[in-house]
């Protein structure tokens, strides 16, 4: 099983993705868990280009870079979890990309999802938790301490919630949205729920 | 003007790109050299990723990150030098992806010339010079030091060398395929006649 967790920055899917991680190995089930971008040697190198120092001035060259990281953790990491029956709970996936660069940053959805087909051979989550909340709300969750990405202003982050939204309509199998503004043990209490009635 | 340079490692067009930029130069023309990856500060972190220490595992990391580094020479260095009437000299572009993850690597020519075409906004040079030598002559002339490509099997050196062969049927207009064997001289002021021819 393949699980993905999105939503814009404060938004609470990496508490969600640590949440399940717990519950399923309290289960006593084999879980992988990672983040994007990263996970591997050549994905946290890439995860400093991104996101500490000026990072990339090209939008192209901010997808590829994610496209890039992302390549290297599904053949080194992900595919072979899988392949090996062992669940994958990755914070962040194919949809960030979609969301952040595709629509935020105007490269296009689709183009941006065929260079993330490409780098992952295909590869799609079972299931994606996508997490919304008021971008406004967002903002004051995260505090002072911010990455690169994280720095960028209340429209682009509008932008990131407006495309995230999107792809509800496009991926209505995979994409299960869910209200991010209620308690995290009741949103977790959810999330099982649903992965459960999956697998 | 842009005129970029291809071959295998050790054919010689990195000797022929600063011969050309002399060239020009010396007539007065101004002129930005560089090569990929690399050109910006983006650039070359992502080429000490792919041509120092392990490098990546996946084919699509490598191409993507290649992409990367040219999306960004492209939007800061080779777009901006063209509209102000300078000419670029790129040593590699768009033609090694296509040769050496395309091709070389089995990724497909068409889907890695869909990244480049997208990191790179769709600009391909006015000419690009193809110089030929035998992949057995042209490891011979790299010597013992050696970047993780460069170190690759003299398989893979003939693979990449059948890919640019192809490229020429594909783009007749824009490759000008040389013969690399002759004398760095000799070949220069064909290179320098053939510009002047198009320019």
């Amino acid at each position: 099983m393949f699980v993905t967790f999105e939503g814009i920055d404060g938004s609470g899917k990496s508490t969600q993705a640590e949440l399940l991680r717990e519950s399923l190995v309290r289960e006593g089930r084999d879980v992988v868990a990672v983040r994007e971008p990263g996970g591997t040697p050549l994905g946290e190198a890439i995860r400093r280009l991104l996101l500490e120092g000026a990072g990339p001035t090209s939008a192209w060259a901010e997808a590829s870079l994610f496209a890039a990281a992302r390549a290297e953790l599904v053949e080194r990491v992900i595919r072979p979890a899988l392949e090996l029956g062992t669940d994958v709970v990755c914070d962040r996936y194919v949809d960030s990309s979609l969301a952040y660069q595709g629509a935020a940053r105007g490269l296009g959805v689709e183009r941006v999802l065929e260079l993330s087909l490409a780098a992952t051979g295909g590869l799609l989550p079972d299931s994606t938790f996508l997490l919304l909340v008021d971008p406004i709300e967002a903002d004051r969750r995260l505090g002072a301490r911010r990455d690169r990405i994280e720095r960028e202003g209340q429209d682009f982050r509008a932008r990131v919630d407006r495309g995230y939204r999107e792809l509800v309509g496009r991926f209505p199998d995979r994409l299960v949205a869910l209200d991010g503004a209620r308690p995290p043990g009741t949103i977790a209490e959810e999330i099982r729920e649903r992965v459960r009635e999956r697998s």
